[in-house]
């Protein structure tokens, strides 16, 4: 068997022990002769897998006791909507802070619950910086300031949580969740689809503030009502159960490593590898502003597009995989998550060299 | 490794060859150089895949060309919504045929988008059969017919598709999905989560004639209108890739057990080894009507509930776990899906004369 160096968006790159304890206990986890896919969700071995799930994950984040942890399915794309019919709570409005495609999908969906204010955006930029946080035109009645933390096409992200003048921040954290360490605590809600960090795709992670559950809009799911799921610890119908699991493996391997400091320097290390190298030379270019440049998702372009198939069909050869660019930004991305180990990207730089050496 | 004999509703016991498919690739598919968890949802490796995968369920199950084969999450309680919001098509009420606890939650949940019709319900007899179709007060009108065709809890089966006038007939086959043969043309829409005969939780199947989608009620999300599903190959968003994979691989080992008639037969004579132990003895009892009676969920009582606990724990002594019943009805229950073996049954019958020998 020979793994290659997989730079996908997500689904993206697991920890190699995590799979290989995943193989190791598939066909009969700790001896209780099934495997954990096969487990009812209500028996008491899956349901210490839960709980387990959840308290590694509150560990590693720092989770305050009064913020509810919630396993939820459909992704951000179902988030984009039932955020708002949990959190409008009687109030008419939300404002949104839009920095790249996904802030776009969900300040779009807003509008269907309520006014959506679009406080800043950075799209006449074509999505490479953050606005300045003195221009945003923020309203204090809203319900809640929604951003984005990390745009995975535009490889823009937040340095730190905005401040925003005791409304609720919502973050949806997909592409940078448990990739450093956070204050949990400055947010509302912050909400990841499973597969950039932490797992596979397939189950969604909410996080949320529990004074701020409880008040959903008329027509919402039960499956969809934070508070209702909460008292069903994410189990009012069955759950995503393996998913679930492998999640959990991954955050005891997250503690392994070291926690979110660790794991939080490496990826800087790994983001500075990169970039350093993109500003050194003039053959690739990251069109980002450097305070919002994202350290998990790295795009790139050539400063001549015509060589994109070559250099695609080159790095597939060497052993990495999944660098093209999203179709809407064109170019390459390289996503250096949590899992992605530092000599993938000394190889990714490596191999760029090379290609400028022979074809730049 | 011991493997037990794993009763549990659902999630439940997989098939072992599929179970070794996937620890075999777990790391590295094909020769990819990553595991199926690991590949992004759009590149060729996974739309593979997704592809086979609907190609061999559609083999499998025989499903005509005119009818849409989505992949979803949420699980059937999702659908219970959803289905309304896809299928009212400009009409106002639905007829439900309630036989259990799970079409009664259908009916509920229907009562949201329009008038739900209580067509027929076998409540009065505590979900021990199924009512005479002449007793249905269908409405002609209707913009659909719902059933459950396998009631989980109660062990409750329809025989066959019932005759409902030219009104789209929808069905939960959850717990009796591709367990035997069945004619696709006599429904509208057939939908199920796969737990149960056909992969791991979080991912659910859902059939459909496509001349009923597309008039989606206001408010519906993206991510449950059918059309648009189907239009973008159930990729709208990241699906659960690794689900639909297992998925996938189970319906490959379902023509290499000769298909759904094979499987089929299989399942009819497990059915009877345990029913006709059942009724040859009086110490233990199943309450349904012998023509409704689930060839996938089989309840029974002790004559004395007092032996429950001692049942069970000898049951999980011997090997076979997941037999405690719901608690709505109590007593017992055998889940025999598809990848329950003859021998597990088997085994289960000696268990419990050994256990009448003992205690009775």
């Amino acid at each position: 068997m020979s793994r290659i160096f997989n730079f996908s968006a997500g689904p993206a790159t697991l920890p190699l022990p995590v799979l290989e304890q995943v193989q190791a206990e598939l066909l009969d986890w700790h001896g209780s002769g099934m495997g954990v896919m096969e487990m009812s969700h209500r028996d008491k071995e899956f349901t210490s897998i839960a709980q387990a799930c959840e308290r590694d994950l509150r560990e590693v984040l720092g989770v305050p006791a009064n913020y509810k942890v919630l396993f939820l399915q459909g992704g951000a794309t179902a988030q984009f909507s039932v955020v708002p019919q949990n959190l409008l709570r009687g109030k008419t409005s939300a404002d949104y802070i839009v920095t790249g495609d996904w802030g776009k999908k969900a300040f779009k969906e807003m509008g269907r619950y309520g006014r959506a204010n679009l406080a800043a955006t950075s799209e006449a930029e074509k999505f490479t910086t953050i606005p300045d946080r003195a221009s945003w035109k923020l309203d204090p009645d809203a319900a809640f300031v929604h951003i984005t933390s990390n745009e995975t096409i535009h490889g823009v992200e937040f340095p730190d949580a905005p401040e925003v003048c005791g409304v609720p921040l919502v973050s949806d954290m997909s592409s940078s969740f448990a990739s450093r360490p956070i204050d949990v605590g400055q947010y509302g809600l912050i909400y990841a689809g499973a597969q950039k960090n932490v797992g596979p795709s397939g189950i969604t992670i909410v996080i949320v503030r529990d004074d701020l559950i409880g008040q959903v809009l008329p027509g919402t799911f039960a499956i969809h009502d934070y508070k209702v799921v909460a008292e069903n610890d994410s189990m009012l119908n069955t759950p995503p159960t393996f998913a679930w699991y492998v999640c959990g493996l991954v955050f005891q391997w997250m503690k392994n490593e070291g926690g979110l400091a660790a794991i939080g320097e490496r990826n800087a290390r790994k983001a500075a590898l990169l970039y350093d190298y993109l500003d050194a030379q003039d053959f690739y270019r990251n069109p980002v502003a450097k305070p919002y440049r994202s350290k998990m998702n790295v795009p790139f372009v050539l400063a001549n597009a015509e060589l994109d198939a070559e250099f695609l069909k080159g790095s597939k050869a060497a052993g990495l995989i999944g660098l093209k660019g999203h179709r809407s930004v064109g170019g390459m991305r390289a996503s250096i998550y949590n899992a992605m180990p530092e000599a993938g990207v000394a190889a990714l730089v490596d191999y760029m060299k090379e290609f400028v050496r022979t074809k730049g």
